[in-house]
């Protein structure tokens, strides 16, 4: 099913103001149909890391294909008194026809590489600007976050408990989505399970405890209903006096005379390391040693570093709000630029200058280049070049800093690919999305070619997104034009 | 029109698994139709701040309204393989017959005192916890936040601009809803404008100048399409050096021949401090004192008090992603528990225990107070005091702190109003909304009651909640009793 199922189809409404301004002076000017070239790309990586996860491509290619005005739309429009009738007129006959292309989801990525390029009227590429932006932000966020918590957890399950302090119930749903691709084992949320097959992890809830009369009569009540997915959550009282003591005791009256084994108990408050540590010992001591030991309560990547040097005795952890809403580096800073526009044929790169340096955008119509070690199958840089440049693996290849162009680095025995995939052309959707297990295991895999360098939590390794001498030079250049024409005002 | 028309009617399956067990397991024991009590409230106040803006409401009333179980929902339970057919068949009959008390929209509120109270079946009641909290938590903590940086803005209008940054689409939606609540003027975001009739703020983009030429042409193309609402962008290329001076040509060759005053500048990069005060004494001396200057760019409450204090030139501010992600405090910490359950016609009061204090919950029926000097019209303290009792202001009413009770407070010449109305009686919405605008001007009324030591940025004096000493001694007798039978074990 279509993932916006959830959804009005139409979320063509969900811009800014300002992409009607520019349609509507486009179509006043005669612009419309202006061929332009946007990039998006991030600038910078949340929590000082290595590395992005891109994600959010399937609600992308949802929203380009429903791209339409409905007439209640266009009466909304008008009553705003902002544009013409006959710009509304156009509106209602808006077909995309775009071309567009994307690094695959579940790919990391980097600042200043174009992760989307869009080509096609100037109106229509500028337009899907915001829901661009916030789709891809906000998944690959989370999916960056979730990738950083996961490799903190060593092999454990991650779970995201997010749901009750997201930002909305998009931001519960498509933020579970994310968390998954990130490489999450599953989701305490039923809506993301059932619209994206996301396995479950189910448990109790403090408020159950509460409901009766003593703890043990709770636990022996959710162990009668649910003998096969048995996880206690033993800290509403006292974990270590009350909590495990009764778990015991139910795996032992309940559960053993039914030939089920126990599967968990869950600790949400304390100091888990400690409490881990005394259970884990209880638990093996009362002949259950596969019983598994779940904990939550505000983790994020540090604490189950943390957790795990003083050697908590945990098999899996539910990470909720610090997950869901990437707290430490709640926003993540991607942008969408207009890089070229075609003009009598001709492609005329386009920059924007900045007092701020950061903000000084890459010109021209672009592609990004992968280098991977043919040995050792690690990646070694990326490259950005100009379109329909080539990278010939067959010869040495000569990287070189575009900001210390000085640091040069002769690269041999290398294979090469594409990162930009087409998704689009002409407005219709040319690609077969891959199933959520596949972009999970894709982006495992793709992290995994990263070097330890990069993937370290702590002041990682700056991976090197070069540019080619002929886009480093064109980027001089319009520096160059636009700096002598500042001194002559 | 329902706000939820954005969405699929139904969002019952927006919760989590835990909320299905319980269900499951209160069915199989006959516990379903056992009256519980469950109340909402925060823990803590985003960035240190002195209070919450409650917000949200609307959205829990349209989710309990269309509260019920798709065919197609009772599937997917089914496929889980988690649940009996007798409790799927209950979930097919399910009618929403709680009982709801909230604080109404745009109200500051204080940490521990119960902003939502629940009455109904166990299984209801508790079922509605997830939607609840993710609602409720989201759009409290944009108000927040918006409120704080509409109060550093000093009397300066705040537009939202966060759609792009924002976390999926419901947090860009709801998040302008929550940000106008706070005080926001407005947003640049079509649809929250469109859904919640918003007052817009429409401005041009990068890419609407750098598609042409010249700043020069683009600036004058926009001003022939737009001449009333006519906004330049003058941060493309050079602020003080170029985008200024064109934008004041533009003002004199195109729209001074029209009549039309133009109506601002924004500036969106660069030292916004020292750019302001310059252009400001260029529009001056141009003939433009009443150009306005907006300025955006990583905006926040810090930020912009900054700005002011050193006397930047500034009309209205837009604020983008650290407003709708609330960056530096993107967590609210509202928890749902349950406080007591009647058996047998009593109600019995339940807590929660907890290693971490701040984790102990406040139990039996309770209803919130708050006192306001009568000459002065100032909030003086909020108690919270078990359902019955009554706070009587003919006669003086003593304060003491719960935790330290030899301090206490005499107060007299007060008012007094009950926070917590009636919104659903039996299942039936019984509240009808008051309009956005309304929402608005009310939370400004409200904020204006507290005192300036509470609406202080930094270290702001904590406001008392106190407890009835009624309440105060049940939570007192149930830690004691619990430690008691601790000591036992």
């Amino acid at each position: 099913m279509n993932h916006y199922g959830f959804h009005k189809q139409n979320l063509t409404m969900l811009t800014e103001f300002c992409q009607f301004n520019v349609a509507s002076g486009a179509f006043s000017n005669g612009l419309s149909d202006k061929i332009a070239y946007y990039d998006l790309f991030f600038r910078s990586i949340p929590d000082e890391g290595g590395f992005i996860i891109a994600a959010g491509l399937s609600q992308v290619i949802d929203y380009l294909r429903n791209l339409h005005f409905d007439e209640e739309d266009i009466e909304y429009l008008r009553s705003t008194q902002l544009y013409s009738e006959e710009f509304l007129s156009f509106l209602k006959d808006f077909k995309f026809t775009c071309d567009v292309w994307v690094v695959p989801e579940g790919t990391p990525v980097f600042p200043y590489e174009p992760i989307i390029t869009v080509k096609g009227p100037l109106m229509q590429a500028q337009f899907i600007e915001t829901m661009l932006l916030l789709t891809i932000n906000h998944q690959s966020l989370i999916a960056t976050k979730a990738n950083r918590i996961v490799r903190a957890a060593e092999g454990r399950e991650v779970y995201e408990f997010g749901a009750r302090r997201s930002h909305g119930m998009d931001a519960a749903l498509f933020g579970s989505r994310a968390a998954y691709i990130g490489g999450c084992a599953g989701t305490t949320q039923v809506l993301a399970a059932k619209e994206f097959a996301i396995p479950f992890f189910t448990t109790m809830t403090h408020s159950w405890v509460q409901a009766f009369d003593s703890e043990f009569d709770a636990f022996a009540a959710f162990a009668k209903d649910c003998p096969n997915d048995c996880v206690l959550l033993v800290d509403t009282y006292n974990t270590i006096e009350s909590g495990v003591p009764n778990a015991i005791r139910v795996f032992n009256e309940i559960l053993k005379p039914m030939g089920v084994r126990p599967k968990g108990i869950r600790i949400d408050s304390g100091d888990i390391t400690y409490l881990t540590k005394k259970a884990r010992r209880m638990l093996d001591e009362a002949g259950y040693p596969d019983c598994q030991i779940t904990v939550s309560n505000s983790l994020d990547e540090d604490i189950i570093r943390d957790m795990l040097i003083q050697g908590a005795k945990v098999d899996s952890f539910g990470v909720g709000e610090r997950l869901i809403t990437s707290a430490s580096a709640p926003v993540l800073s991607g942008v969408y630029k207009l890089a070229a526009i075609e003009e009598d044929g001709q492609i005329k790169p386009k920059i924007k200058i900045s007092d701020n340096t950061g903000k000084i955008t890459m010109p021209g119509v672009k592609t990004v280049w992968r280098l991977m070690d043919k040995t050792l199958g690690k990646a070694i840089a990326d490259v950005v070049t100009l379109n329909g440049e080539e990278i010939d693996p067959s010869v040495p290849y000569e990287l070189f800093d575009p900001i210390h162009t000085w640091k040069r680095k002769r690269v041999e025995n290398f294979i090469v690919r594409r990162l930009l995939q087409p998704i689009f052309v002409g407005g219709k959707c040319v690609y077969s999305s891959p199933t959520l297990p596949e972009i999970q295991r894709y982006c495992a895999s793709q992290v995994h070619t990263l070097w330890e360098e990069v993937t370290r939590f702590e002041k990682p390794h700056h991976y090197y997104v070069d540019l080619s001498k002929e886009l480093w030079q064109l980027r001089q250049d319009m520096l160059q034009k636009f700096s002598m024409q500042e001194e002559s005002l």
